[in-house]
């Protein structure tokens, strides 16, 4: 039995939390379902110049970056695209994408780690410590003090994975949630759940605003000015999103004139931002590096069991949870 | 019946947060147990040219400082001295106390605000913030990663209500607690409790260490550049307790050196810090002014609640819990 092939395409400069090494693949292989036809793994960098010889031999690819040229031009066997990360707008438009060829995010691998990390910031915003930070920067003394942080509300812009972690964080400090997405239903762990359409009325009394959207054409700049406006004064605001999805401008001027509390971000764009960027000495703006959702110990064990489980569904002849839709492009 | 009289003696230039006003004392009766004596609050500022008189004719006081003149020479019918604080340090040496009045702390009052205080001091100093807010400060954008906090071992110096507030919290991330006191003995809460001289085993190995303690002679300096040595390289220190438990050039000396991942203060020793204070701008050092176990929905009500039970304690014959030892100050 010929063994289905899989292309592991790292990229140069690649960071270290990412990467796939043999070792990876052959801790995820002694883990995997006993059914599963035999695997091999072929690692080939994303810049080889015999990608395209290496790739149509493949089922299956598993990396960040795509080869796209290859993928459309002369794809073979490929019948599996695993992204290690959840974001595909590095991959927009996907009209290079055969319609054959399943496109699956890594989405929800991020959760068990954002969720701790949305109880933090959820405490932080709520315990004035961007207000803190920045008192500290100007050597003052500034006390804020906070009640607790029970009863409070929490609007959370996406519905998803990183949503739901973010849910789940507000629920284990018995905060509100409300969660937005483009069509309501309910979603497990959020106490309501209100289309983009009808958000506003939200906006204006949640106590905390956080957007956990992918970036789409149809996301992009929704936190501007009049969605800053809209805010109950002296509520906080945190994106672990994508940095497009904020107009970083109309968040410096909200912080700047006092109509949010505080707020962190754990994207922006350009990232990093530019060396002279207003973002980095706005009052009461806490900026991380796009670390939140990443943890080092479980990122890359957990890209491979999706992987796994997402060629057996694919062999299966079942649908792929994790499959991009081309026409959302999420 | 003559109504039990309590001087209410708040000082100027008192925080509003812990300033008790007519309402509050009326709030606290309305809400107190049906057998006590009838209650007379008379309220005097510390600054009272009127004071001697008065407080003699009173059974009880609440307040933060305390005529301790008037009390040693004219104690008159007072028999409780109820604090609106924790730390009594601004009144050691205690040799102004009459034996038979009972001096009470409000050590308790600030556990369930610390608790959530706590969990937010872990989450942050595991997820590197100290770092993160002074790289931002220097414009710079630099990742670290982390793992899942479960697992990790907080030390815990104080098994108090601070320190068991910790304790409740690290067990809220399933970090493991270990709890150091004068006399080891088991405390609800801590998986671990031993004595100060068999701490240093568990100082080389925690990955957090938290002080709860109070200011005392013994614990004054705890927190030196001997003690610094010692935690464990990567590990990040907080203090919860008093200023005076650190010796502060030591710990920017060891942040400065990388010797510590991180730390938190929220004490300091003068408060605040001069603005030339090198505390300011020392790297991986978040300062804040000395508000982390006070809520100010529920300060006042709560000392006030503690009055009640004291006197009611005290009227029949039971020991007060928070009397304060005049030989340990605490």
């Amino acid at each position: 039995m010929t063994p289905t092939r899989i292309l592991v395409c790292n990229y140069p400069d690649q960071q270290p939390i990412f990467t796939i090494r043999e070792a990876d693949t052959r801790a995820a292989l002694s883990v995997a379902p006993a059914h599963l036809p035999p695997m091999e793994f072929v690692f080939r960098a994303y810049t080889d110049p015999a990608l395209p010889q290496i790739l149509p031999t493949c089922e299956a690819m598993v990396g960040w970056q795509v080869p796209r040229e290859i993928v459309r031009e002369s794809p073979g066997k490929l019948r599996l695209i695993q992204l290690t990360g959840a974001g595909v707008e590095h991959l927009a438009p996907l009209d290079w994408l055969p319609p054959h060829i399943t496109l699956a995010n890594a989405s929800g691998i991020h959760a068990a780690k954002l969720e701790d990390w949305a109880v933090m910031t959820l405490l932080m915003l709520h315990a004035h410590m961007p207000h803190f930070v920045t008192a500290q920067r100007a050597h003052r003394w500034s006390k804020r003090y906070s009640s607790a942080i029970a009863g409070k509300t929490v609007l959370i812009y996406g519905t998803g994975g990183l949503g739901q972690a973010v849910a789940r964080a507000a629920g284990r400090l018995a905060v509100r949630t409300i969660g937005v997405r483009r069509s309501p239903a309910p979603v497990t762990g959020f106490d309501l759940v209100v289309g983009l359409g009808d958000a506003g009325l939200h906006l204006a009394t949640a106590d905390f605003v956080v957007l956990t959207l992918p970036l789409t054409d149809e996301t992009r700049s929704l936190g501007d000015a009049g969605f800053f406006a809209r805010m109950k004064p002296d509520a906080a605001f945190a994106n672990f999103g994508r940095g497009g999805l904020v107009v970083e401008a109309d968040l410096v001027q909200a912080l700047t004139t006092n109509a949010l509390s505080g707020a962190m971000i754990d994207v922006t764009s350009p990232e990093p931002p530019a060396t002279n960027s207003p973002l980095w000495d706005t009052p009461r703006l806490v900026i991380t590096p796009h670390i939140s959702c990443d943890d080092p110990a479980t990122y890359v064990p957990d890209v491979l069991a999706l992987l796994l489980k997402n060629i057996d569904l694919l062999l299966s002849g079942q649908a792929v949870p994790n499959r991009v839709n081309p026409g959302l492009a999420y």
